[in-house]
């Protein structure tokens, strides 16, 4: 019996899928990276299920990438070497809020923006949010972060446990329900952004917090990148509370205006957020004002009502579609290096200096307050020289961090758009890592091609 | 040539000592666990004598175990199989303070206090700070935390990256200087809290923070422990920003009182500690107020200055230390289970009434933001049947944790003394775990005997 036929003994035929629609839609982010079909598309709808996928793939070896909206930047969820595509988007539900816990337990195949929708009877919130309407398993499994998270962190900040099913088809948990615990070896973290090559994520329990009291988004204008790198250093070191703190450059607001429906000045910005009580948030902009006035600010606009902030925070999660939607028929590539603090500045001038001399169409955002920034290219895959000179301005930015103490992908993982830097960036640890994968999954059937190159 | 002659070929004499009183020194921690000699005790300068030890040691199979203050109370340091101790007291410089990157890079030897006064020059602090003035080694190995951690997160949440020995002498790098990365495995998550049993650290990078502008300590005392845990509930879900939050139950005050020249009222007692800017802070503290008004709340204090301040979470610190000092003679073993916040209260009362029962000397404090508490455990080890019932008292206090989500212990660590409840714990997560120490360290010569039983 084949696999396919032997995966349909125990799951439903409607759920088991090799109509070439369903495939394609399964080949590929939402990225540069060229397609691959996998054989076969599998829905499960319980950890059992995945549990039973698992030994009939580990069985036959057959490679096994886990799929939740195909939202990642890197190629992660391109079956490269075909086999099942484990697509989580039926185990959507939202298990439990416990408020007093400030927790929630979610399936995988929760969006981001659902489980807001329901947390938001509470009085709570989920912090992560990246661009897209992601999974939480994918955001998980990627290590996702986003605006908030010089404030709340970034997603392993906020995984209690996951639910694993691992490459034999074992169940096991990571963590537990406790804020904090010394016991064992940490495999919250492990798996956190292990991108699908250790584990499926079949539930997650997850930190959530109250909503504050008070929330005012600002848009504060500069006539320089350096002054709003500037400006950013100093409100940091000055302990302002900021809890989002985004660079847009003029190139990036202009691609918004088109896309949003904003007149932003076309000037280097800073989308910035205060929460707190009340008095605390009005002193904090106080002092914010006066560190903008010592520099070279434009001006400085407020959003209290949450109108006008979600119009904001709006535009600026549509930056990268903004770009799609201004280019049609290029692909999008997303560099996505982070640098101490320190180093931003002229990681971002050099940045902005080279995509000039390579002529390439794109701008700069940046989650900055993490000292994360991402040059958003509109490239033509057909057009080889294009493509070869985005490669190249990509390699520029890796490299210039990676010398300074940085990372070669901040938040979107590495795929396989980032393997090739691996070794520069990791030495005598990816060895190591590598060892881990090897003692995890000793058939390399799980999102085979990824993070690492095959031995 | 034995093992000990070959390590004095390459570390001086003075640095290599089989010395009685210094082999008795490091066959101990600071609890109840049966001391065990090591056969010679190193004292290591830098990571390349690091590397060439684990070289000898892992060609002669030599048990090696990493030592800091040994100011751990789970029997870490403890040789159970003799071997070498690696002493890293010589390694104690602090190497760089990278303020506009909020960072410092140290040598694993440095002590937090020692790190803390160096750091004071430049308006930063290191937020961890465990009752002992333990090493950041140390602090790391054990994944260590104390009253900060419910506004500043855990020892793993301020490590970027490690530099690590590991069992065949490679050295490596965990991370690197920037706030975030999602590149490969996360190895910082994993070598924190590995105890000595994955690889030996030779350099931290480590997270600091800008002094705050304002920061207010208060004690408030309640007529019961329900309302003191209440209070605690209903201040966090209120979002009010404290940074500290302990609980010293009316038994530890009394030894506190002893100990630290303190007339603390003798009941259930909360300390506080709010940091911000003066406004906010202003009205957090109005906003405790109310919230405490609501409850059965005896008093209220504050300390505003530094001198005020000190002595209180002096006197917090140094809670333990009461128990020893009053107690000679009896040794120390502390509980230290971590629930989900909602059934804490449940946790202490059960434990409480135990304690009654059992008949025996202790007390409980805790850091109970986090959903972490101790029971402060004074014990005649030569009474097998008290070591009996403190084992009674421990087990049931585990057990009631782990039925409710929580861990066998949120800060200190396995060691030993934990080793019996890691199956119950972690279920199938044990055996990866187990896993990645075998394929990390095969020939099991780092600090044998901790967290997992030999197989
Ligand atoms: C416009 C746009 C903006 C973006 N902005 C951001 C941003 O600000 N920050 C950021 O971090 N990312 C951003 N991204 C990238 C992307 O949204 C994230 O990587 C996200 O986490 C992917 O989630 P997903 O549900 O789409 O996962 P997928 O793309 O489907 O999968 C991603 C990876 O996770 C694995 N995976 C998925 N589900 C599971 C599971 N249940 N168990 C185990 N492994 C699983 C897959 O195998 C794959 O390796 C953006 C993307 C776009 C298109
Ligand atoms: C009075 C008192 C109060 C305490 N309060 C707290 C508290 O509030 N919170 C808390 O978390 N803990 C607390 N502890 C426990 C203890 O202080 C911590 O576990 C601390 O982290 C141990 O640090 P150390 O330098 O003493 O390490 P040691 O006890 O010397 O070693 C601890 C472990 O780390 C390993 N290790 C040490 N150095 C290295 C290195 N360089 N590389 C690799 N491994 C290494 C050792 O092998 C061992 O497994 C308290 C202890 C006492 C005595």
């Amino acid at each position: 019996m084949n696999y396919i036929s032997e995966l349909e003994t125990f799951i439903p035929k409607e759920r088991v899928s090799t109509n070439i629609t369903i495939l394609e839609q399964h080949s590929k982010d939402e990225s540069y990276h060229t397609p691959s079909l996998p054989n076969v598309v599998i829905y499960p709808e319980s950890a059992e299920e995945v549990s039973q996928v698992m030994k009939i793939a580990s069985k036959h070896k057959i490679p096994v990438t886990p799929f939740g909206v195909g939202s990642s930047l890197e190629g992660h969820v391109i079956p490269l070497n075909g086999g099942i595509s484990l697509d989580f988007s039926l185990m959507d539900s939202i298990i439990e809020v416990l408020p007093n816990d400030f927790l929630v337990k979610v399936q995988p195949g929760v969006t981001r923006s659902k489980l807001n929708q329901e947390l938001k009877k509470h009085g709570l919130f989920f912090s992560v949010d990246p661009g897209a309407d992601a999974t939480l398993g994918g955001m998980a499994a990627t290590n996702a972060s986003g605006t908030t998270s010089v404030k709340y962190g970034i997603m392993r900040d906020q995984i209690r446990d996951i639910e694993v099913v691992l490459a034999n088809g074992t169940t096991m948990h990571t963590g537990n329900l406790a804020a904090k615990s010394s016991s064992g070896y940490n495999l919250n973290g492990l798996f956190a952004g292990s991108e699908g090559t250790l584990g499926c994520f079949t539930e997650l329990t997850l930190r959530v917090y109250g909503i504050p009291e008070m929330i005012v988004a600002s848009r504060a204008t500069f006539h320089s990148i350096d002054s709003a790198i500037n400006a950013v250093v100093n409100i940091l070191s000055a302990g302002i509370q900021v809890a989002r703190i985004e660079l847009i450059d003029e190139l990036s607001i202009k691609q918004v205006n088109k896309f949003s429906d904003t007149n932003y000045d076309e000037m280097p910005t800073l989308f910035i957020e205060f929460q707190g009580n009340e008095a605390g948030l009005l002193q904090d902009i106080e002092f914010t004002k006066e560190i903008l006035a010592d520099l070279d600010n434009h001006a400085f606009e407020f959003e209290k009502d949450t109108q006008g902030r979600n119009k904001l925070w709006g535009a600026r999660h549509n930056a990268a579609y903004a770009f799609k939607h201004g280019f049609p028929g290029k692909q999008l590539m997303t560099t996505d290096v982070c640098l101490p603090l320190s180093e931003l500045a002229g990681a971002i001038k050099s940045a902005k200096k080279v995509l000039k001399e390579y002529n390439l169409d794109g701008g700069i955002v940046g989650h900055v307050g993490d000292g994360n920034y991402h040059t958003t290219l509109m490239i033509d895959t057909e057009n080889q020289r294009e493509v070869e000179y985005a490669e190249n301005y990509n390699k520029h930015i890796v490299e210039y961090a990676l010398e300074r103490g940085g990372s070669c992908t901040g938040e979107h993982g590495v795929g396989i758009g980032k393997m090739k830097y691996q070794v520069l960036e990791h030495g005598t640890a990816l060895p190591v890592m590598q060892a881990i994968k090897k003692t995890l999954d000793p058939e390399n059937i799980l999102n085979p091609g990824k993070i690492f190159y095959d031995e």
